[in-house]
């Protein structure tokens, strides 16, 4: 039997697993590292990759897959450019992690990575084409079209949270009226905090909505609504079937599913309408992880 | 020396040309035919298709291709339905006309031709991934991705024109905001008449625009304008490098191309900003006719 080693690279920590090739994991580690350090070169933040990957990698594991919070050059393994490394440019990331460690290593953007992994193993499983959404701290995606991950000409597909849905919130990104300012769970706690002064994770506003407060549910609702918007403008372009969602906001589906798809669906032209379907993951907090099996395993 | 016998089926007049394979055309007609009249059967619609076709055939002709306003399945020559032959649904157009004269044929959407034709021979030529747009009396537009036409799960794709750009307007579809009601050449004519009360077309606007008139300067900025935000958003989930424009106007590329750059720039992500390049047309009112030239020649 042969394995890879799967990592989900985040900011200030990183998720290793060891999977099969049926996407199943054996063991998960989750380790406390800091890669989104300012000025941080490219070596030293290899280093720091190296010194994880390193001691969990055994003679049955065949290839390592990386999912890393950047713009990569197509299925290249070369990192462009990322924003929390604004000095790293241009680097073979899987390129040097191979040297370093001496087996294959693929390398993509963490949220087609979870694309990826809801195509292979999830709820968009063999789909020719496949939407996903990811709903956490902010709003992202990753493209899947006649079974290829999209891209895009500069790794910069999908910046789906940067979609123009209002005039009035502020961005990160220095714009106003960005999906993500309304839609992720980060909008979501910010919206009830607004009118309640209480601060509360995503998690538990879905859990007082469903005991009835309506300030929650309506927090919700407007990250639905919004979602529903963003979503219609995407399938007038390229008319897809299958949209999946992952994420932590995920968990407040009952709520948020049904104003989600009535609001698309009231925005596509006629002919357009009630085509598409909008799944919730089936891989829990794991599609990213095991998107990065899957680039791994195609080594 | 092979060419083809190609097709561009507008409501109330098709245009024929026989092509060579470098995109030359030979000949070209401009034929009167009703084809949008409602309640028109396939059999019939067939018909008056053939009697057009059938005496441009001669023996050099080894193929024929259809642009044609309606969506088809895929490549595969079906039409699975049309906005103005509400009667016609699924209808095998490419293999019934095949049946009736002997050659081959293919049939694509009109405004998928125009961009197909632009990929081929025109100002998008050999790029890998192209966004076509049509400006005219709609707005539509046509999606190259990886050197194929993109058509969409329901062959829709594209609906470009029915993009959200605002609120007002009220558009044919049935909604409010389409790019297609700010920024087709019936939008400028129509801005400029709500302002001056005089009707125009939208060459005459331009030329009152180069002599100084600021109101049709204004209409046509206007369009401009809606252009680069609706661009905006395709570029931000697909990450294209070029987009190409046809139709009449372009016609007011001066007035029109540096407001729209300028407006696509401001509402990019910052990383994205100052990579695509939007082009006119180089193939005049030919693009569509010179893309189904191009799916005949694939036959």
């Amino acid at each position: 039997m042969s394995y890879v080693l799967a990592a989900d690279i985040g900011g200030t920590n990183i998720r290793a697993a060891i999977v099969d090739a049926e996407g199943s994991i054996l063991t998960e580690q989750r380790i406390e590292a800091t890669l989104s350090e300012p000025g941080l070169s490219a070596e030293e933040m290899l280093q720091r990759i190296v010194n994880i990957v390193q001691p969990m990698l055994n003679h049955n594991i065949k290839a390592v897959g990386l999912g890393f919070p950047g713009f990569f050059r197509g299925t290249s393994g070369i990192l462009a450019a990322s924003p929390n490394l604004p000095e790293i440019k241009e680097f073979a990331l899987a390129d040097a992690l191979r040297t370093a460690i001496n087996i294959p290593v693929a390398a993509q953007n963490d949220a087609l990575c979870a694309a990826i992994g809801e195509h292979k193993f999830g709820a968009g499983k063999d789909k020719q084409n496949l939407f996903h959404i990811t709903l956490g701290t902010g709003v992202g995606g990753g493209l899947i079209l006649n079974h290829a991950p999209w891209t895009g000409e500069s790794g910069m597909a999908m910046e789906f949270g940067h979609l123009h849905v209002a005039q009035e919130r502020l961005c990160g990104c220095g714009l106003h009226g960005c999906l993500e300012t309304y839609a992720s769970a980060t909008a979501v706690c910010n919206r009830y905090y607004e009118v309640t002064n209480e601060q509360h994770n995503a998690a538990h506003i879905y859990q007082l909505a469903c005991d009835g407060n309506n300030i929650a549910k309506d927090a919700i609702t407007q990250a639905g609504y919004y979602l529903g918007i963003a979503i219609a403008e995407a399938i007038k372009l390229l008319d897809l079937h299958t949209v999946t969602i992952s994420g932590g906001l995920t968990g407040a589906w009952p709520i948020l599913h049904p104003i989600m798809l009535e609001t698309l669906n009231k925005r596509l032209i006629p002919p357009l309408r009630n085509r598409v379907e909008i799944l919730p993951t089936s891989l829990g907090d794991q599609a990213g992880l095991l998107g990065a099996a899957a680039i791994a395993q195609n080594q």
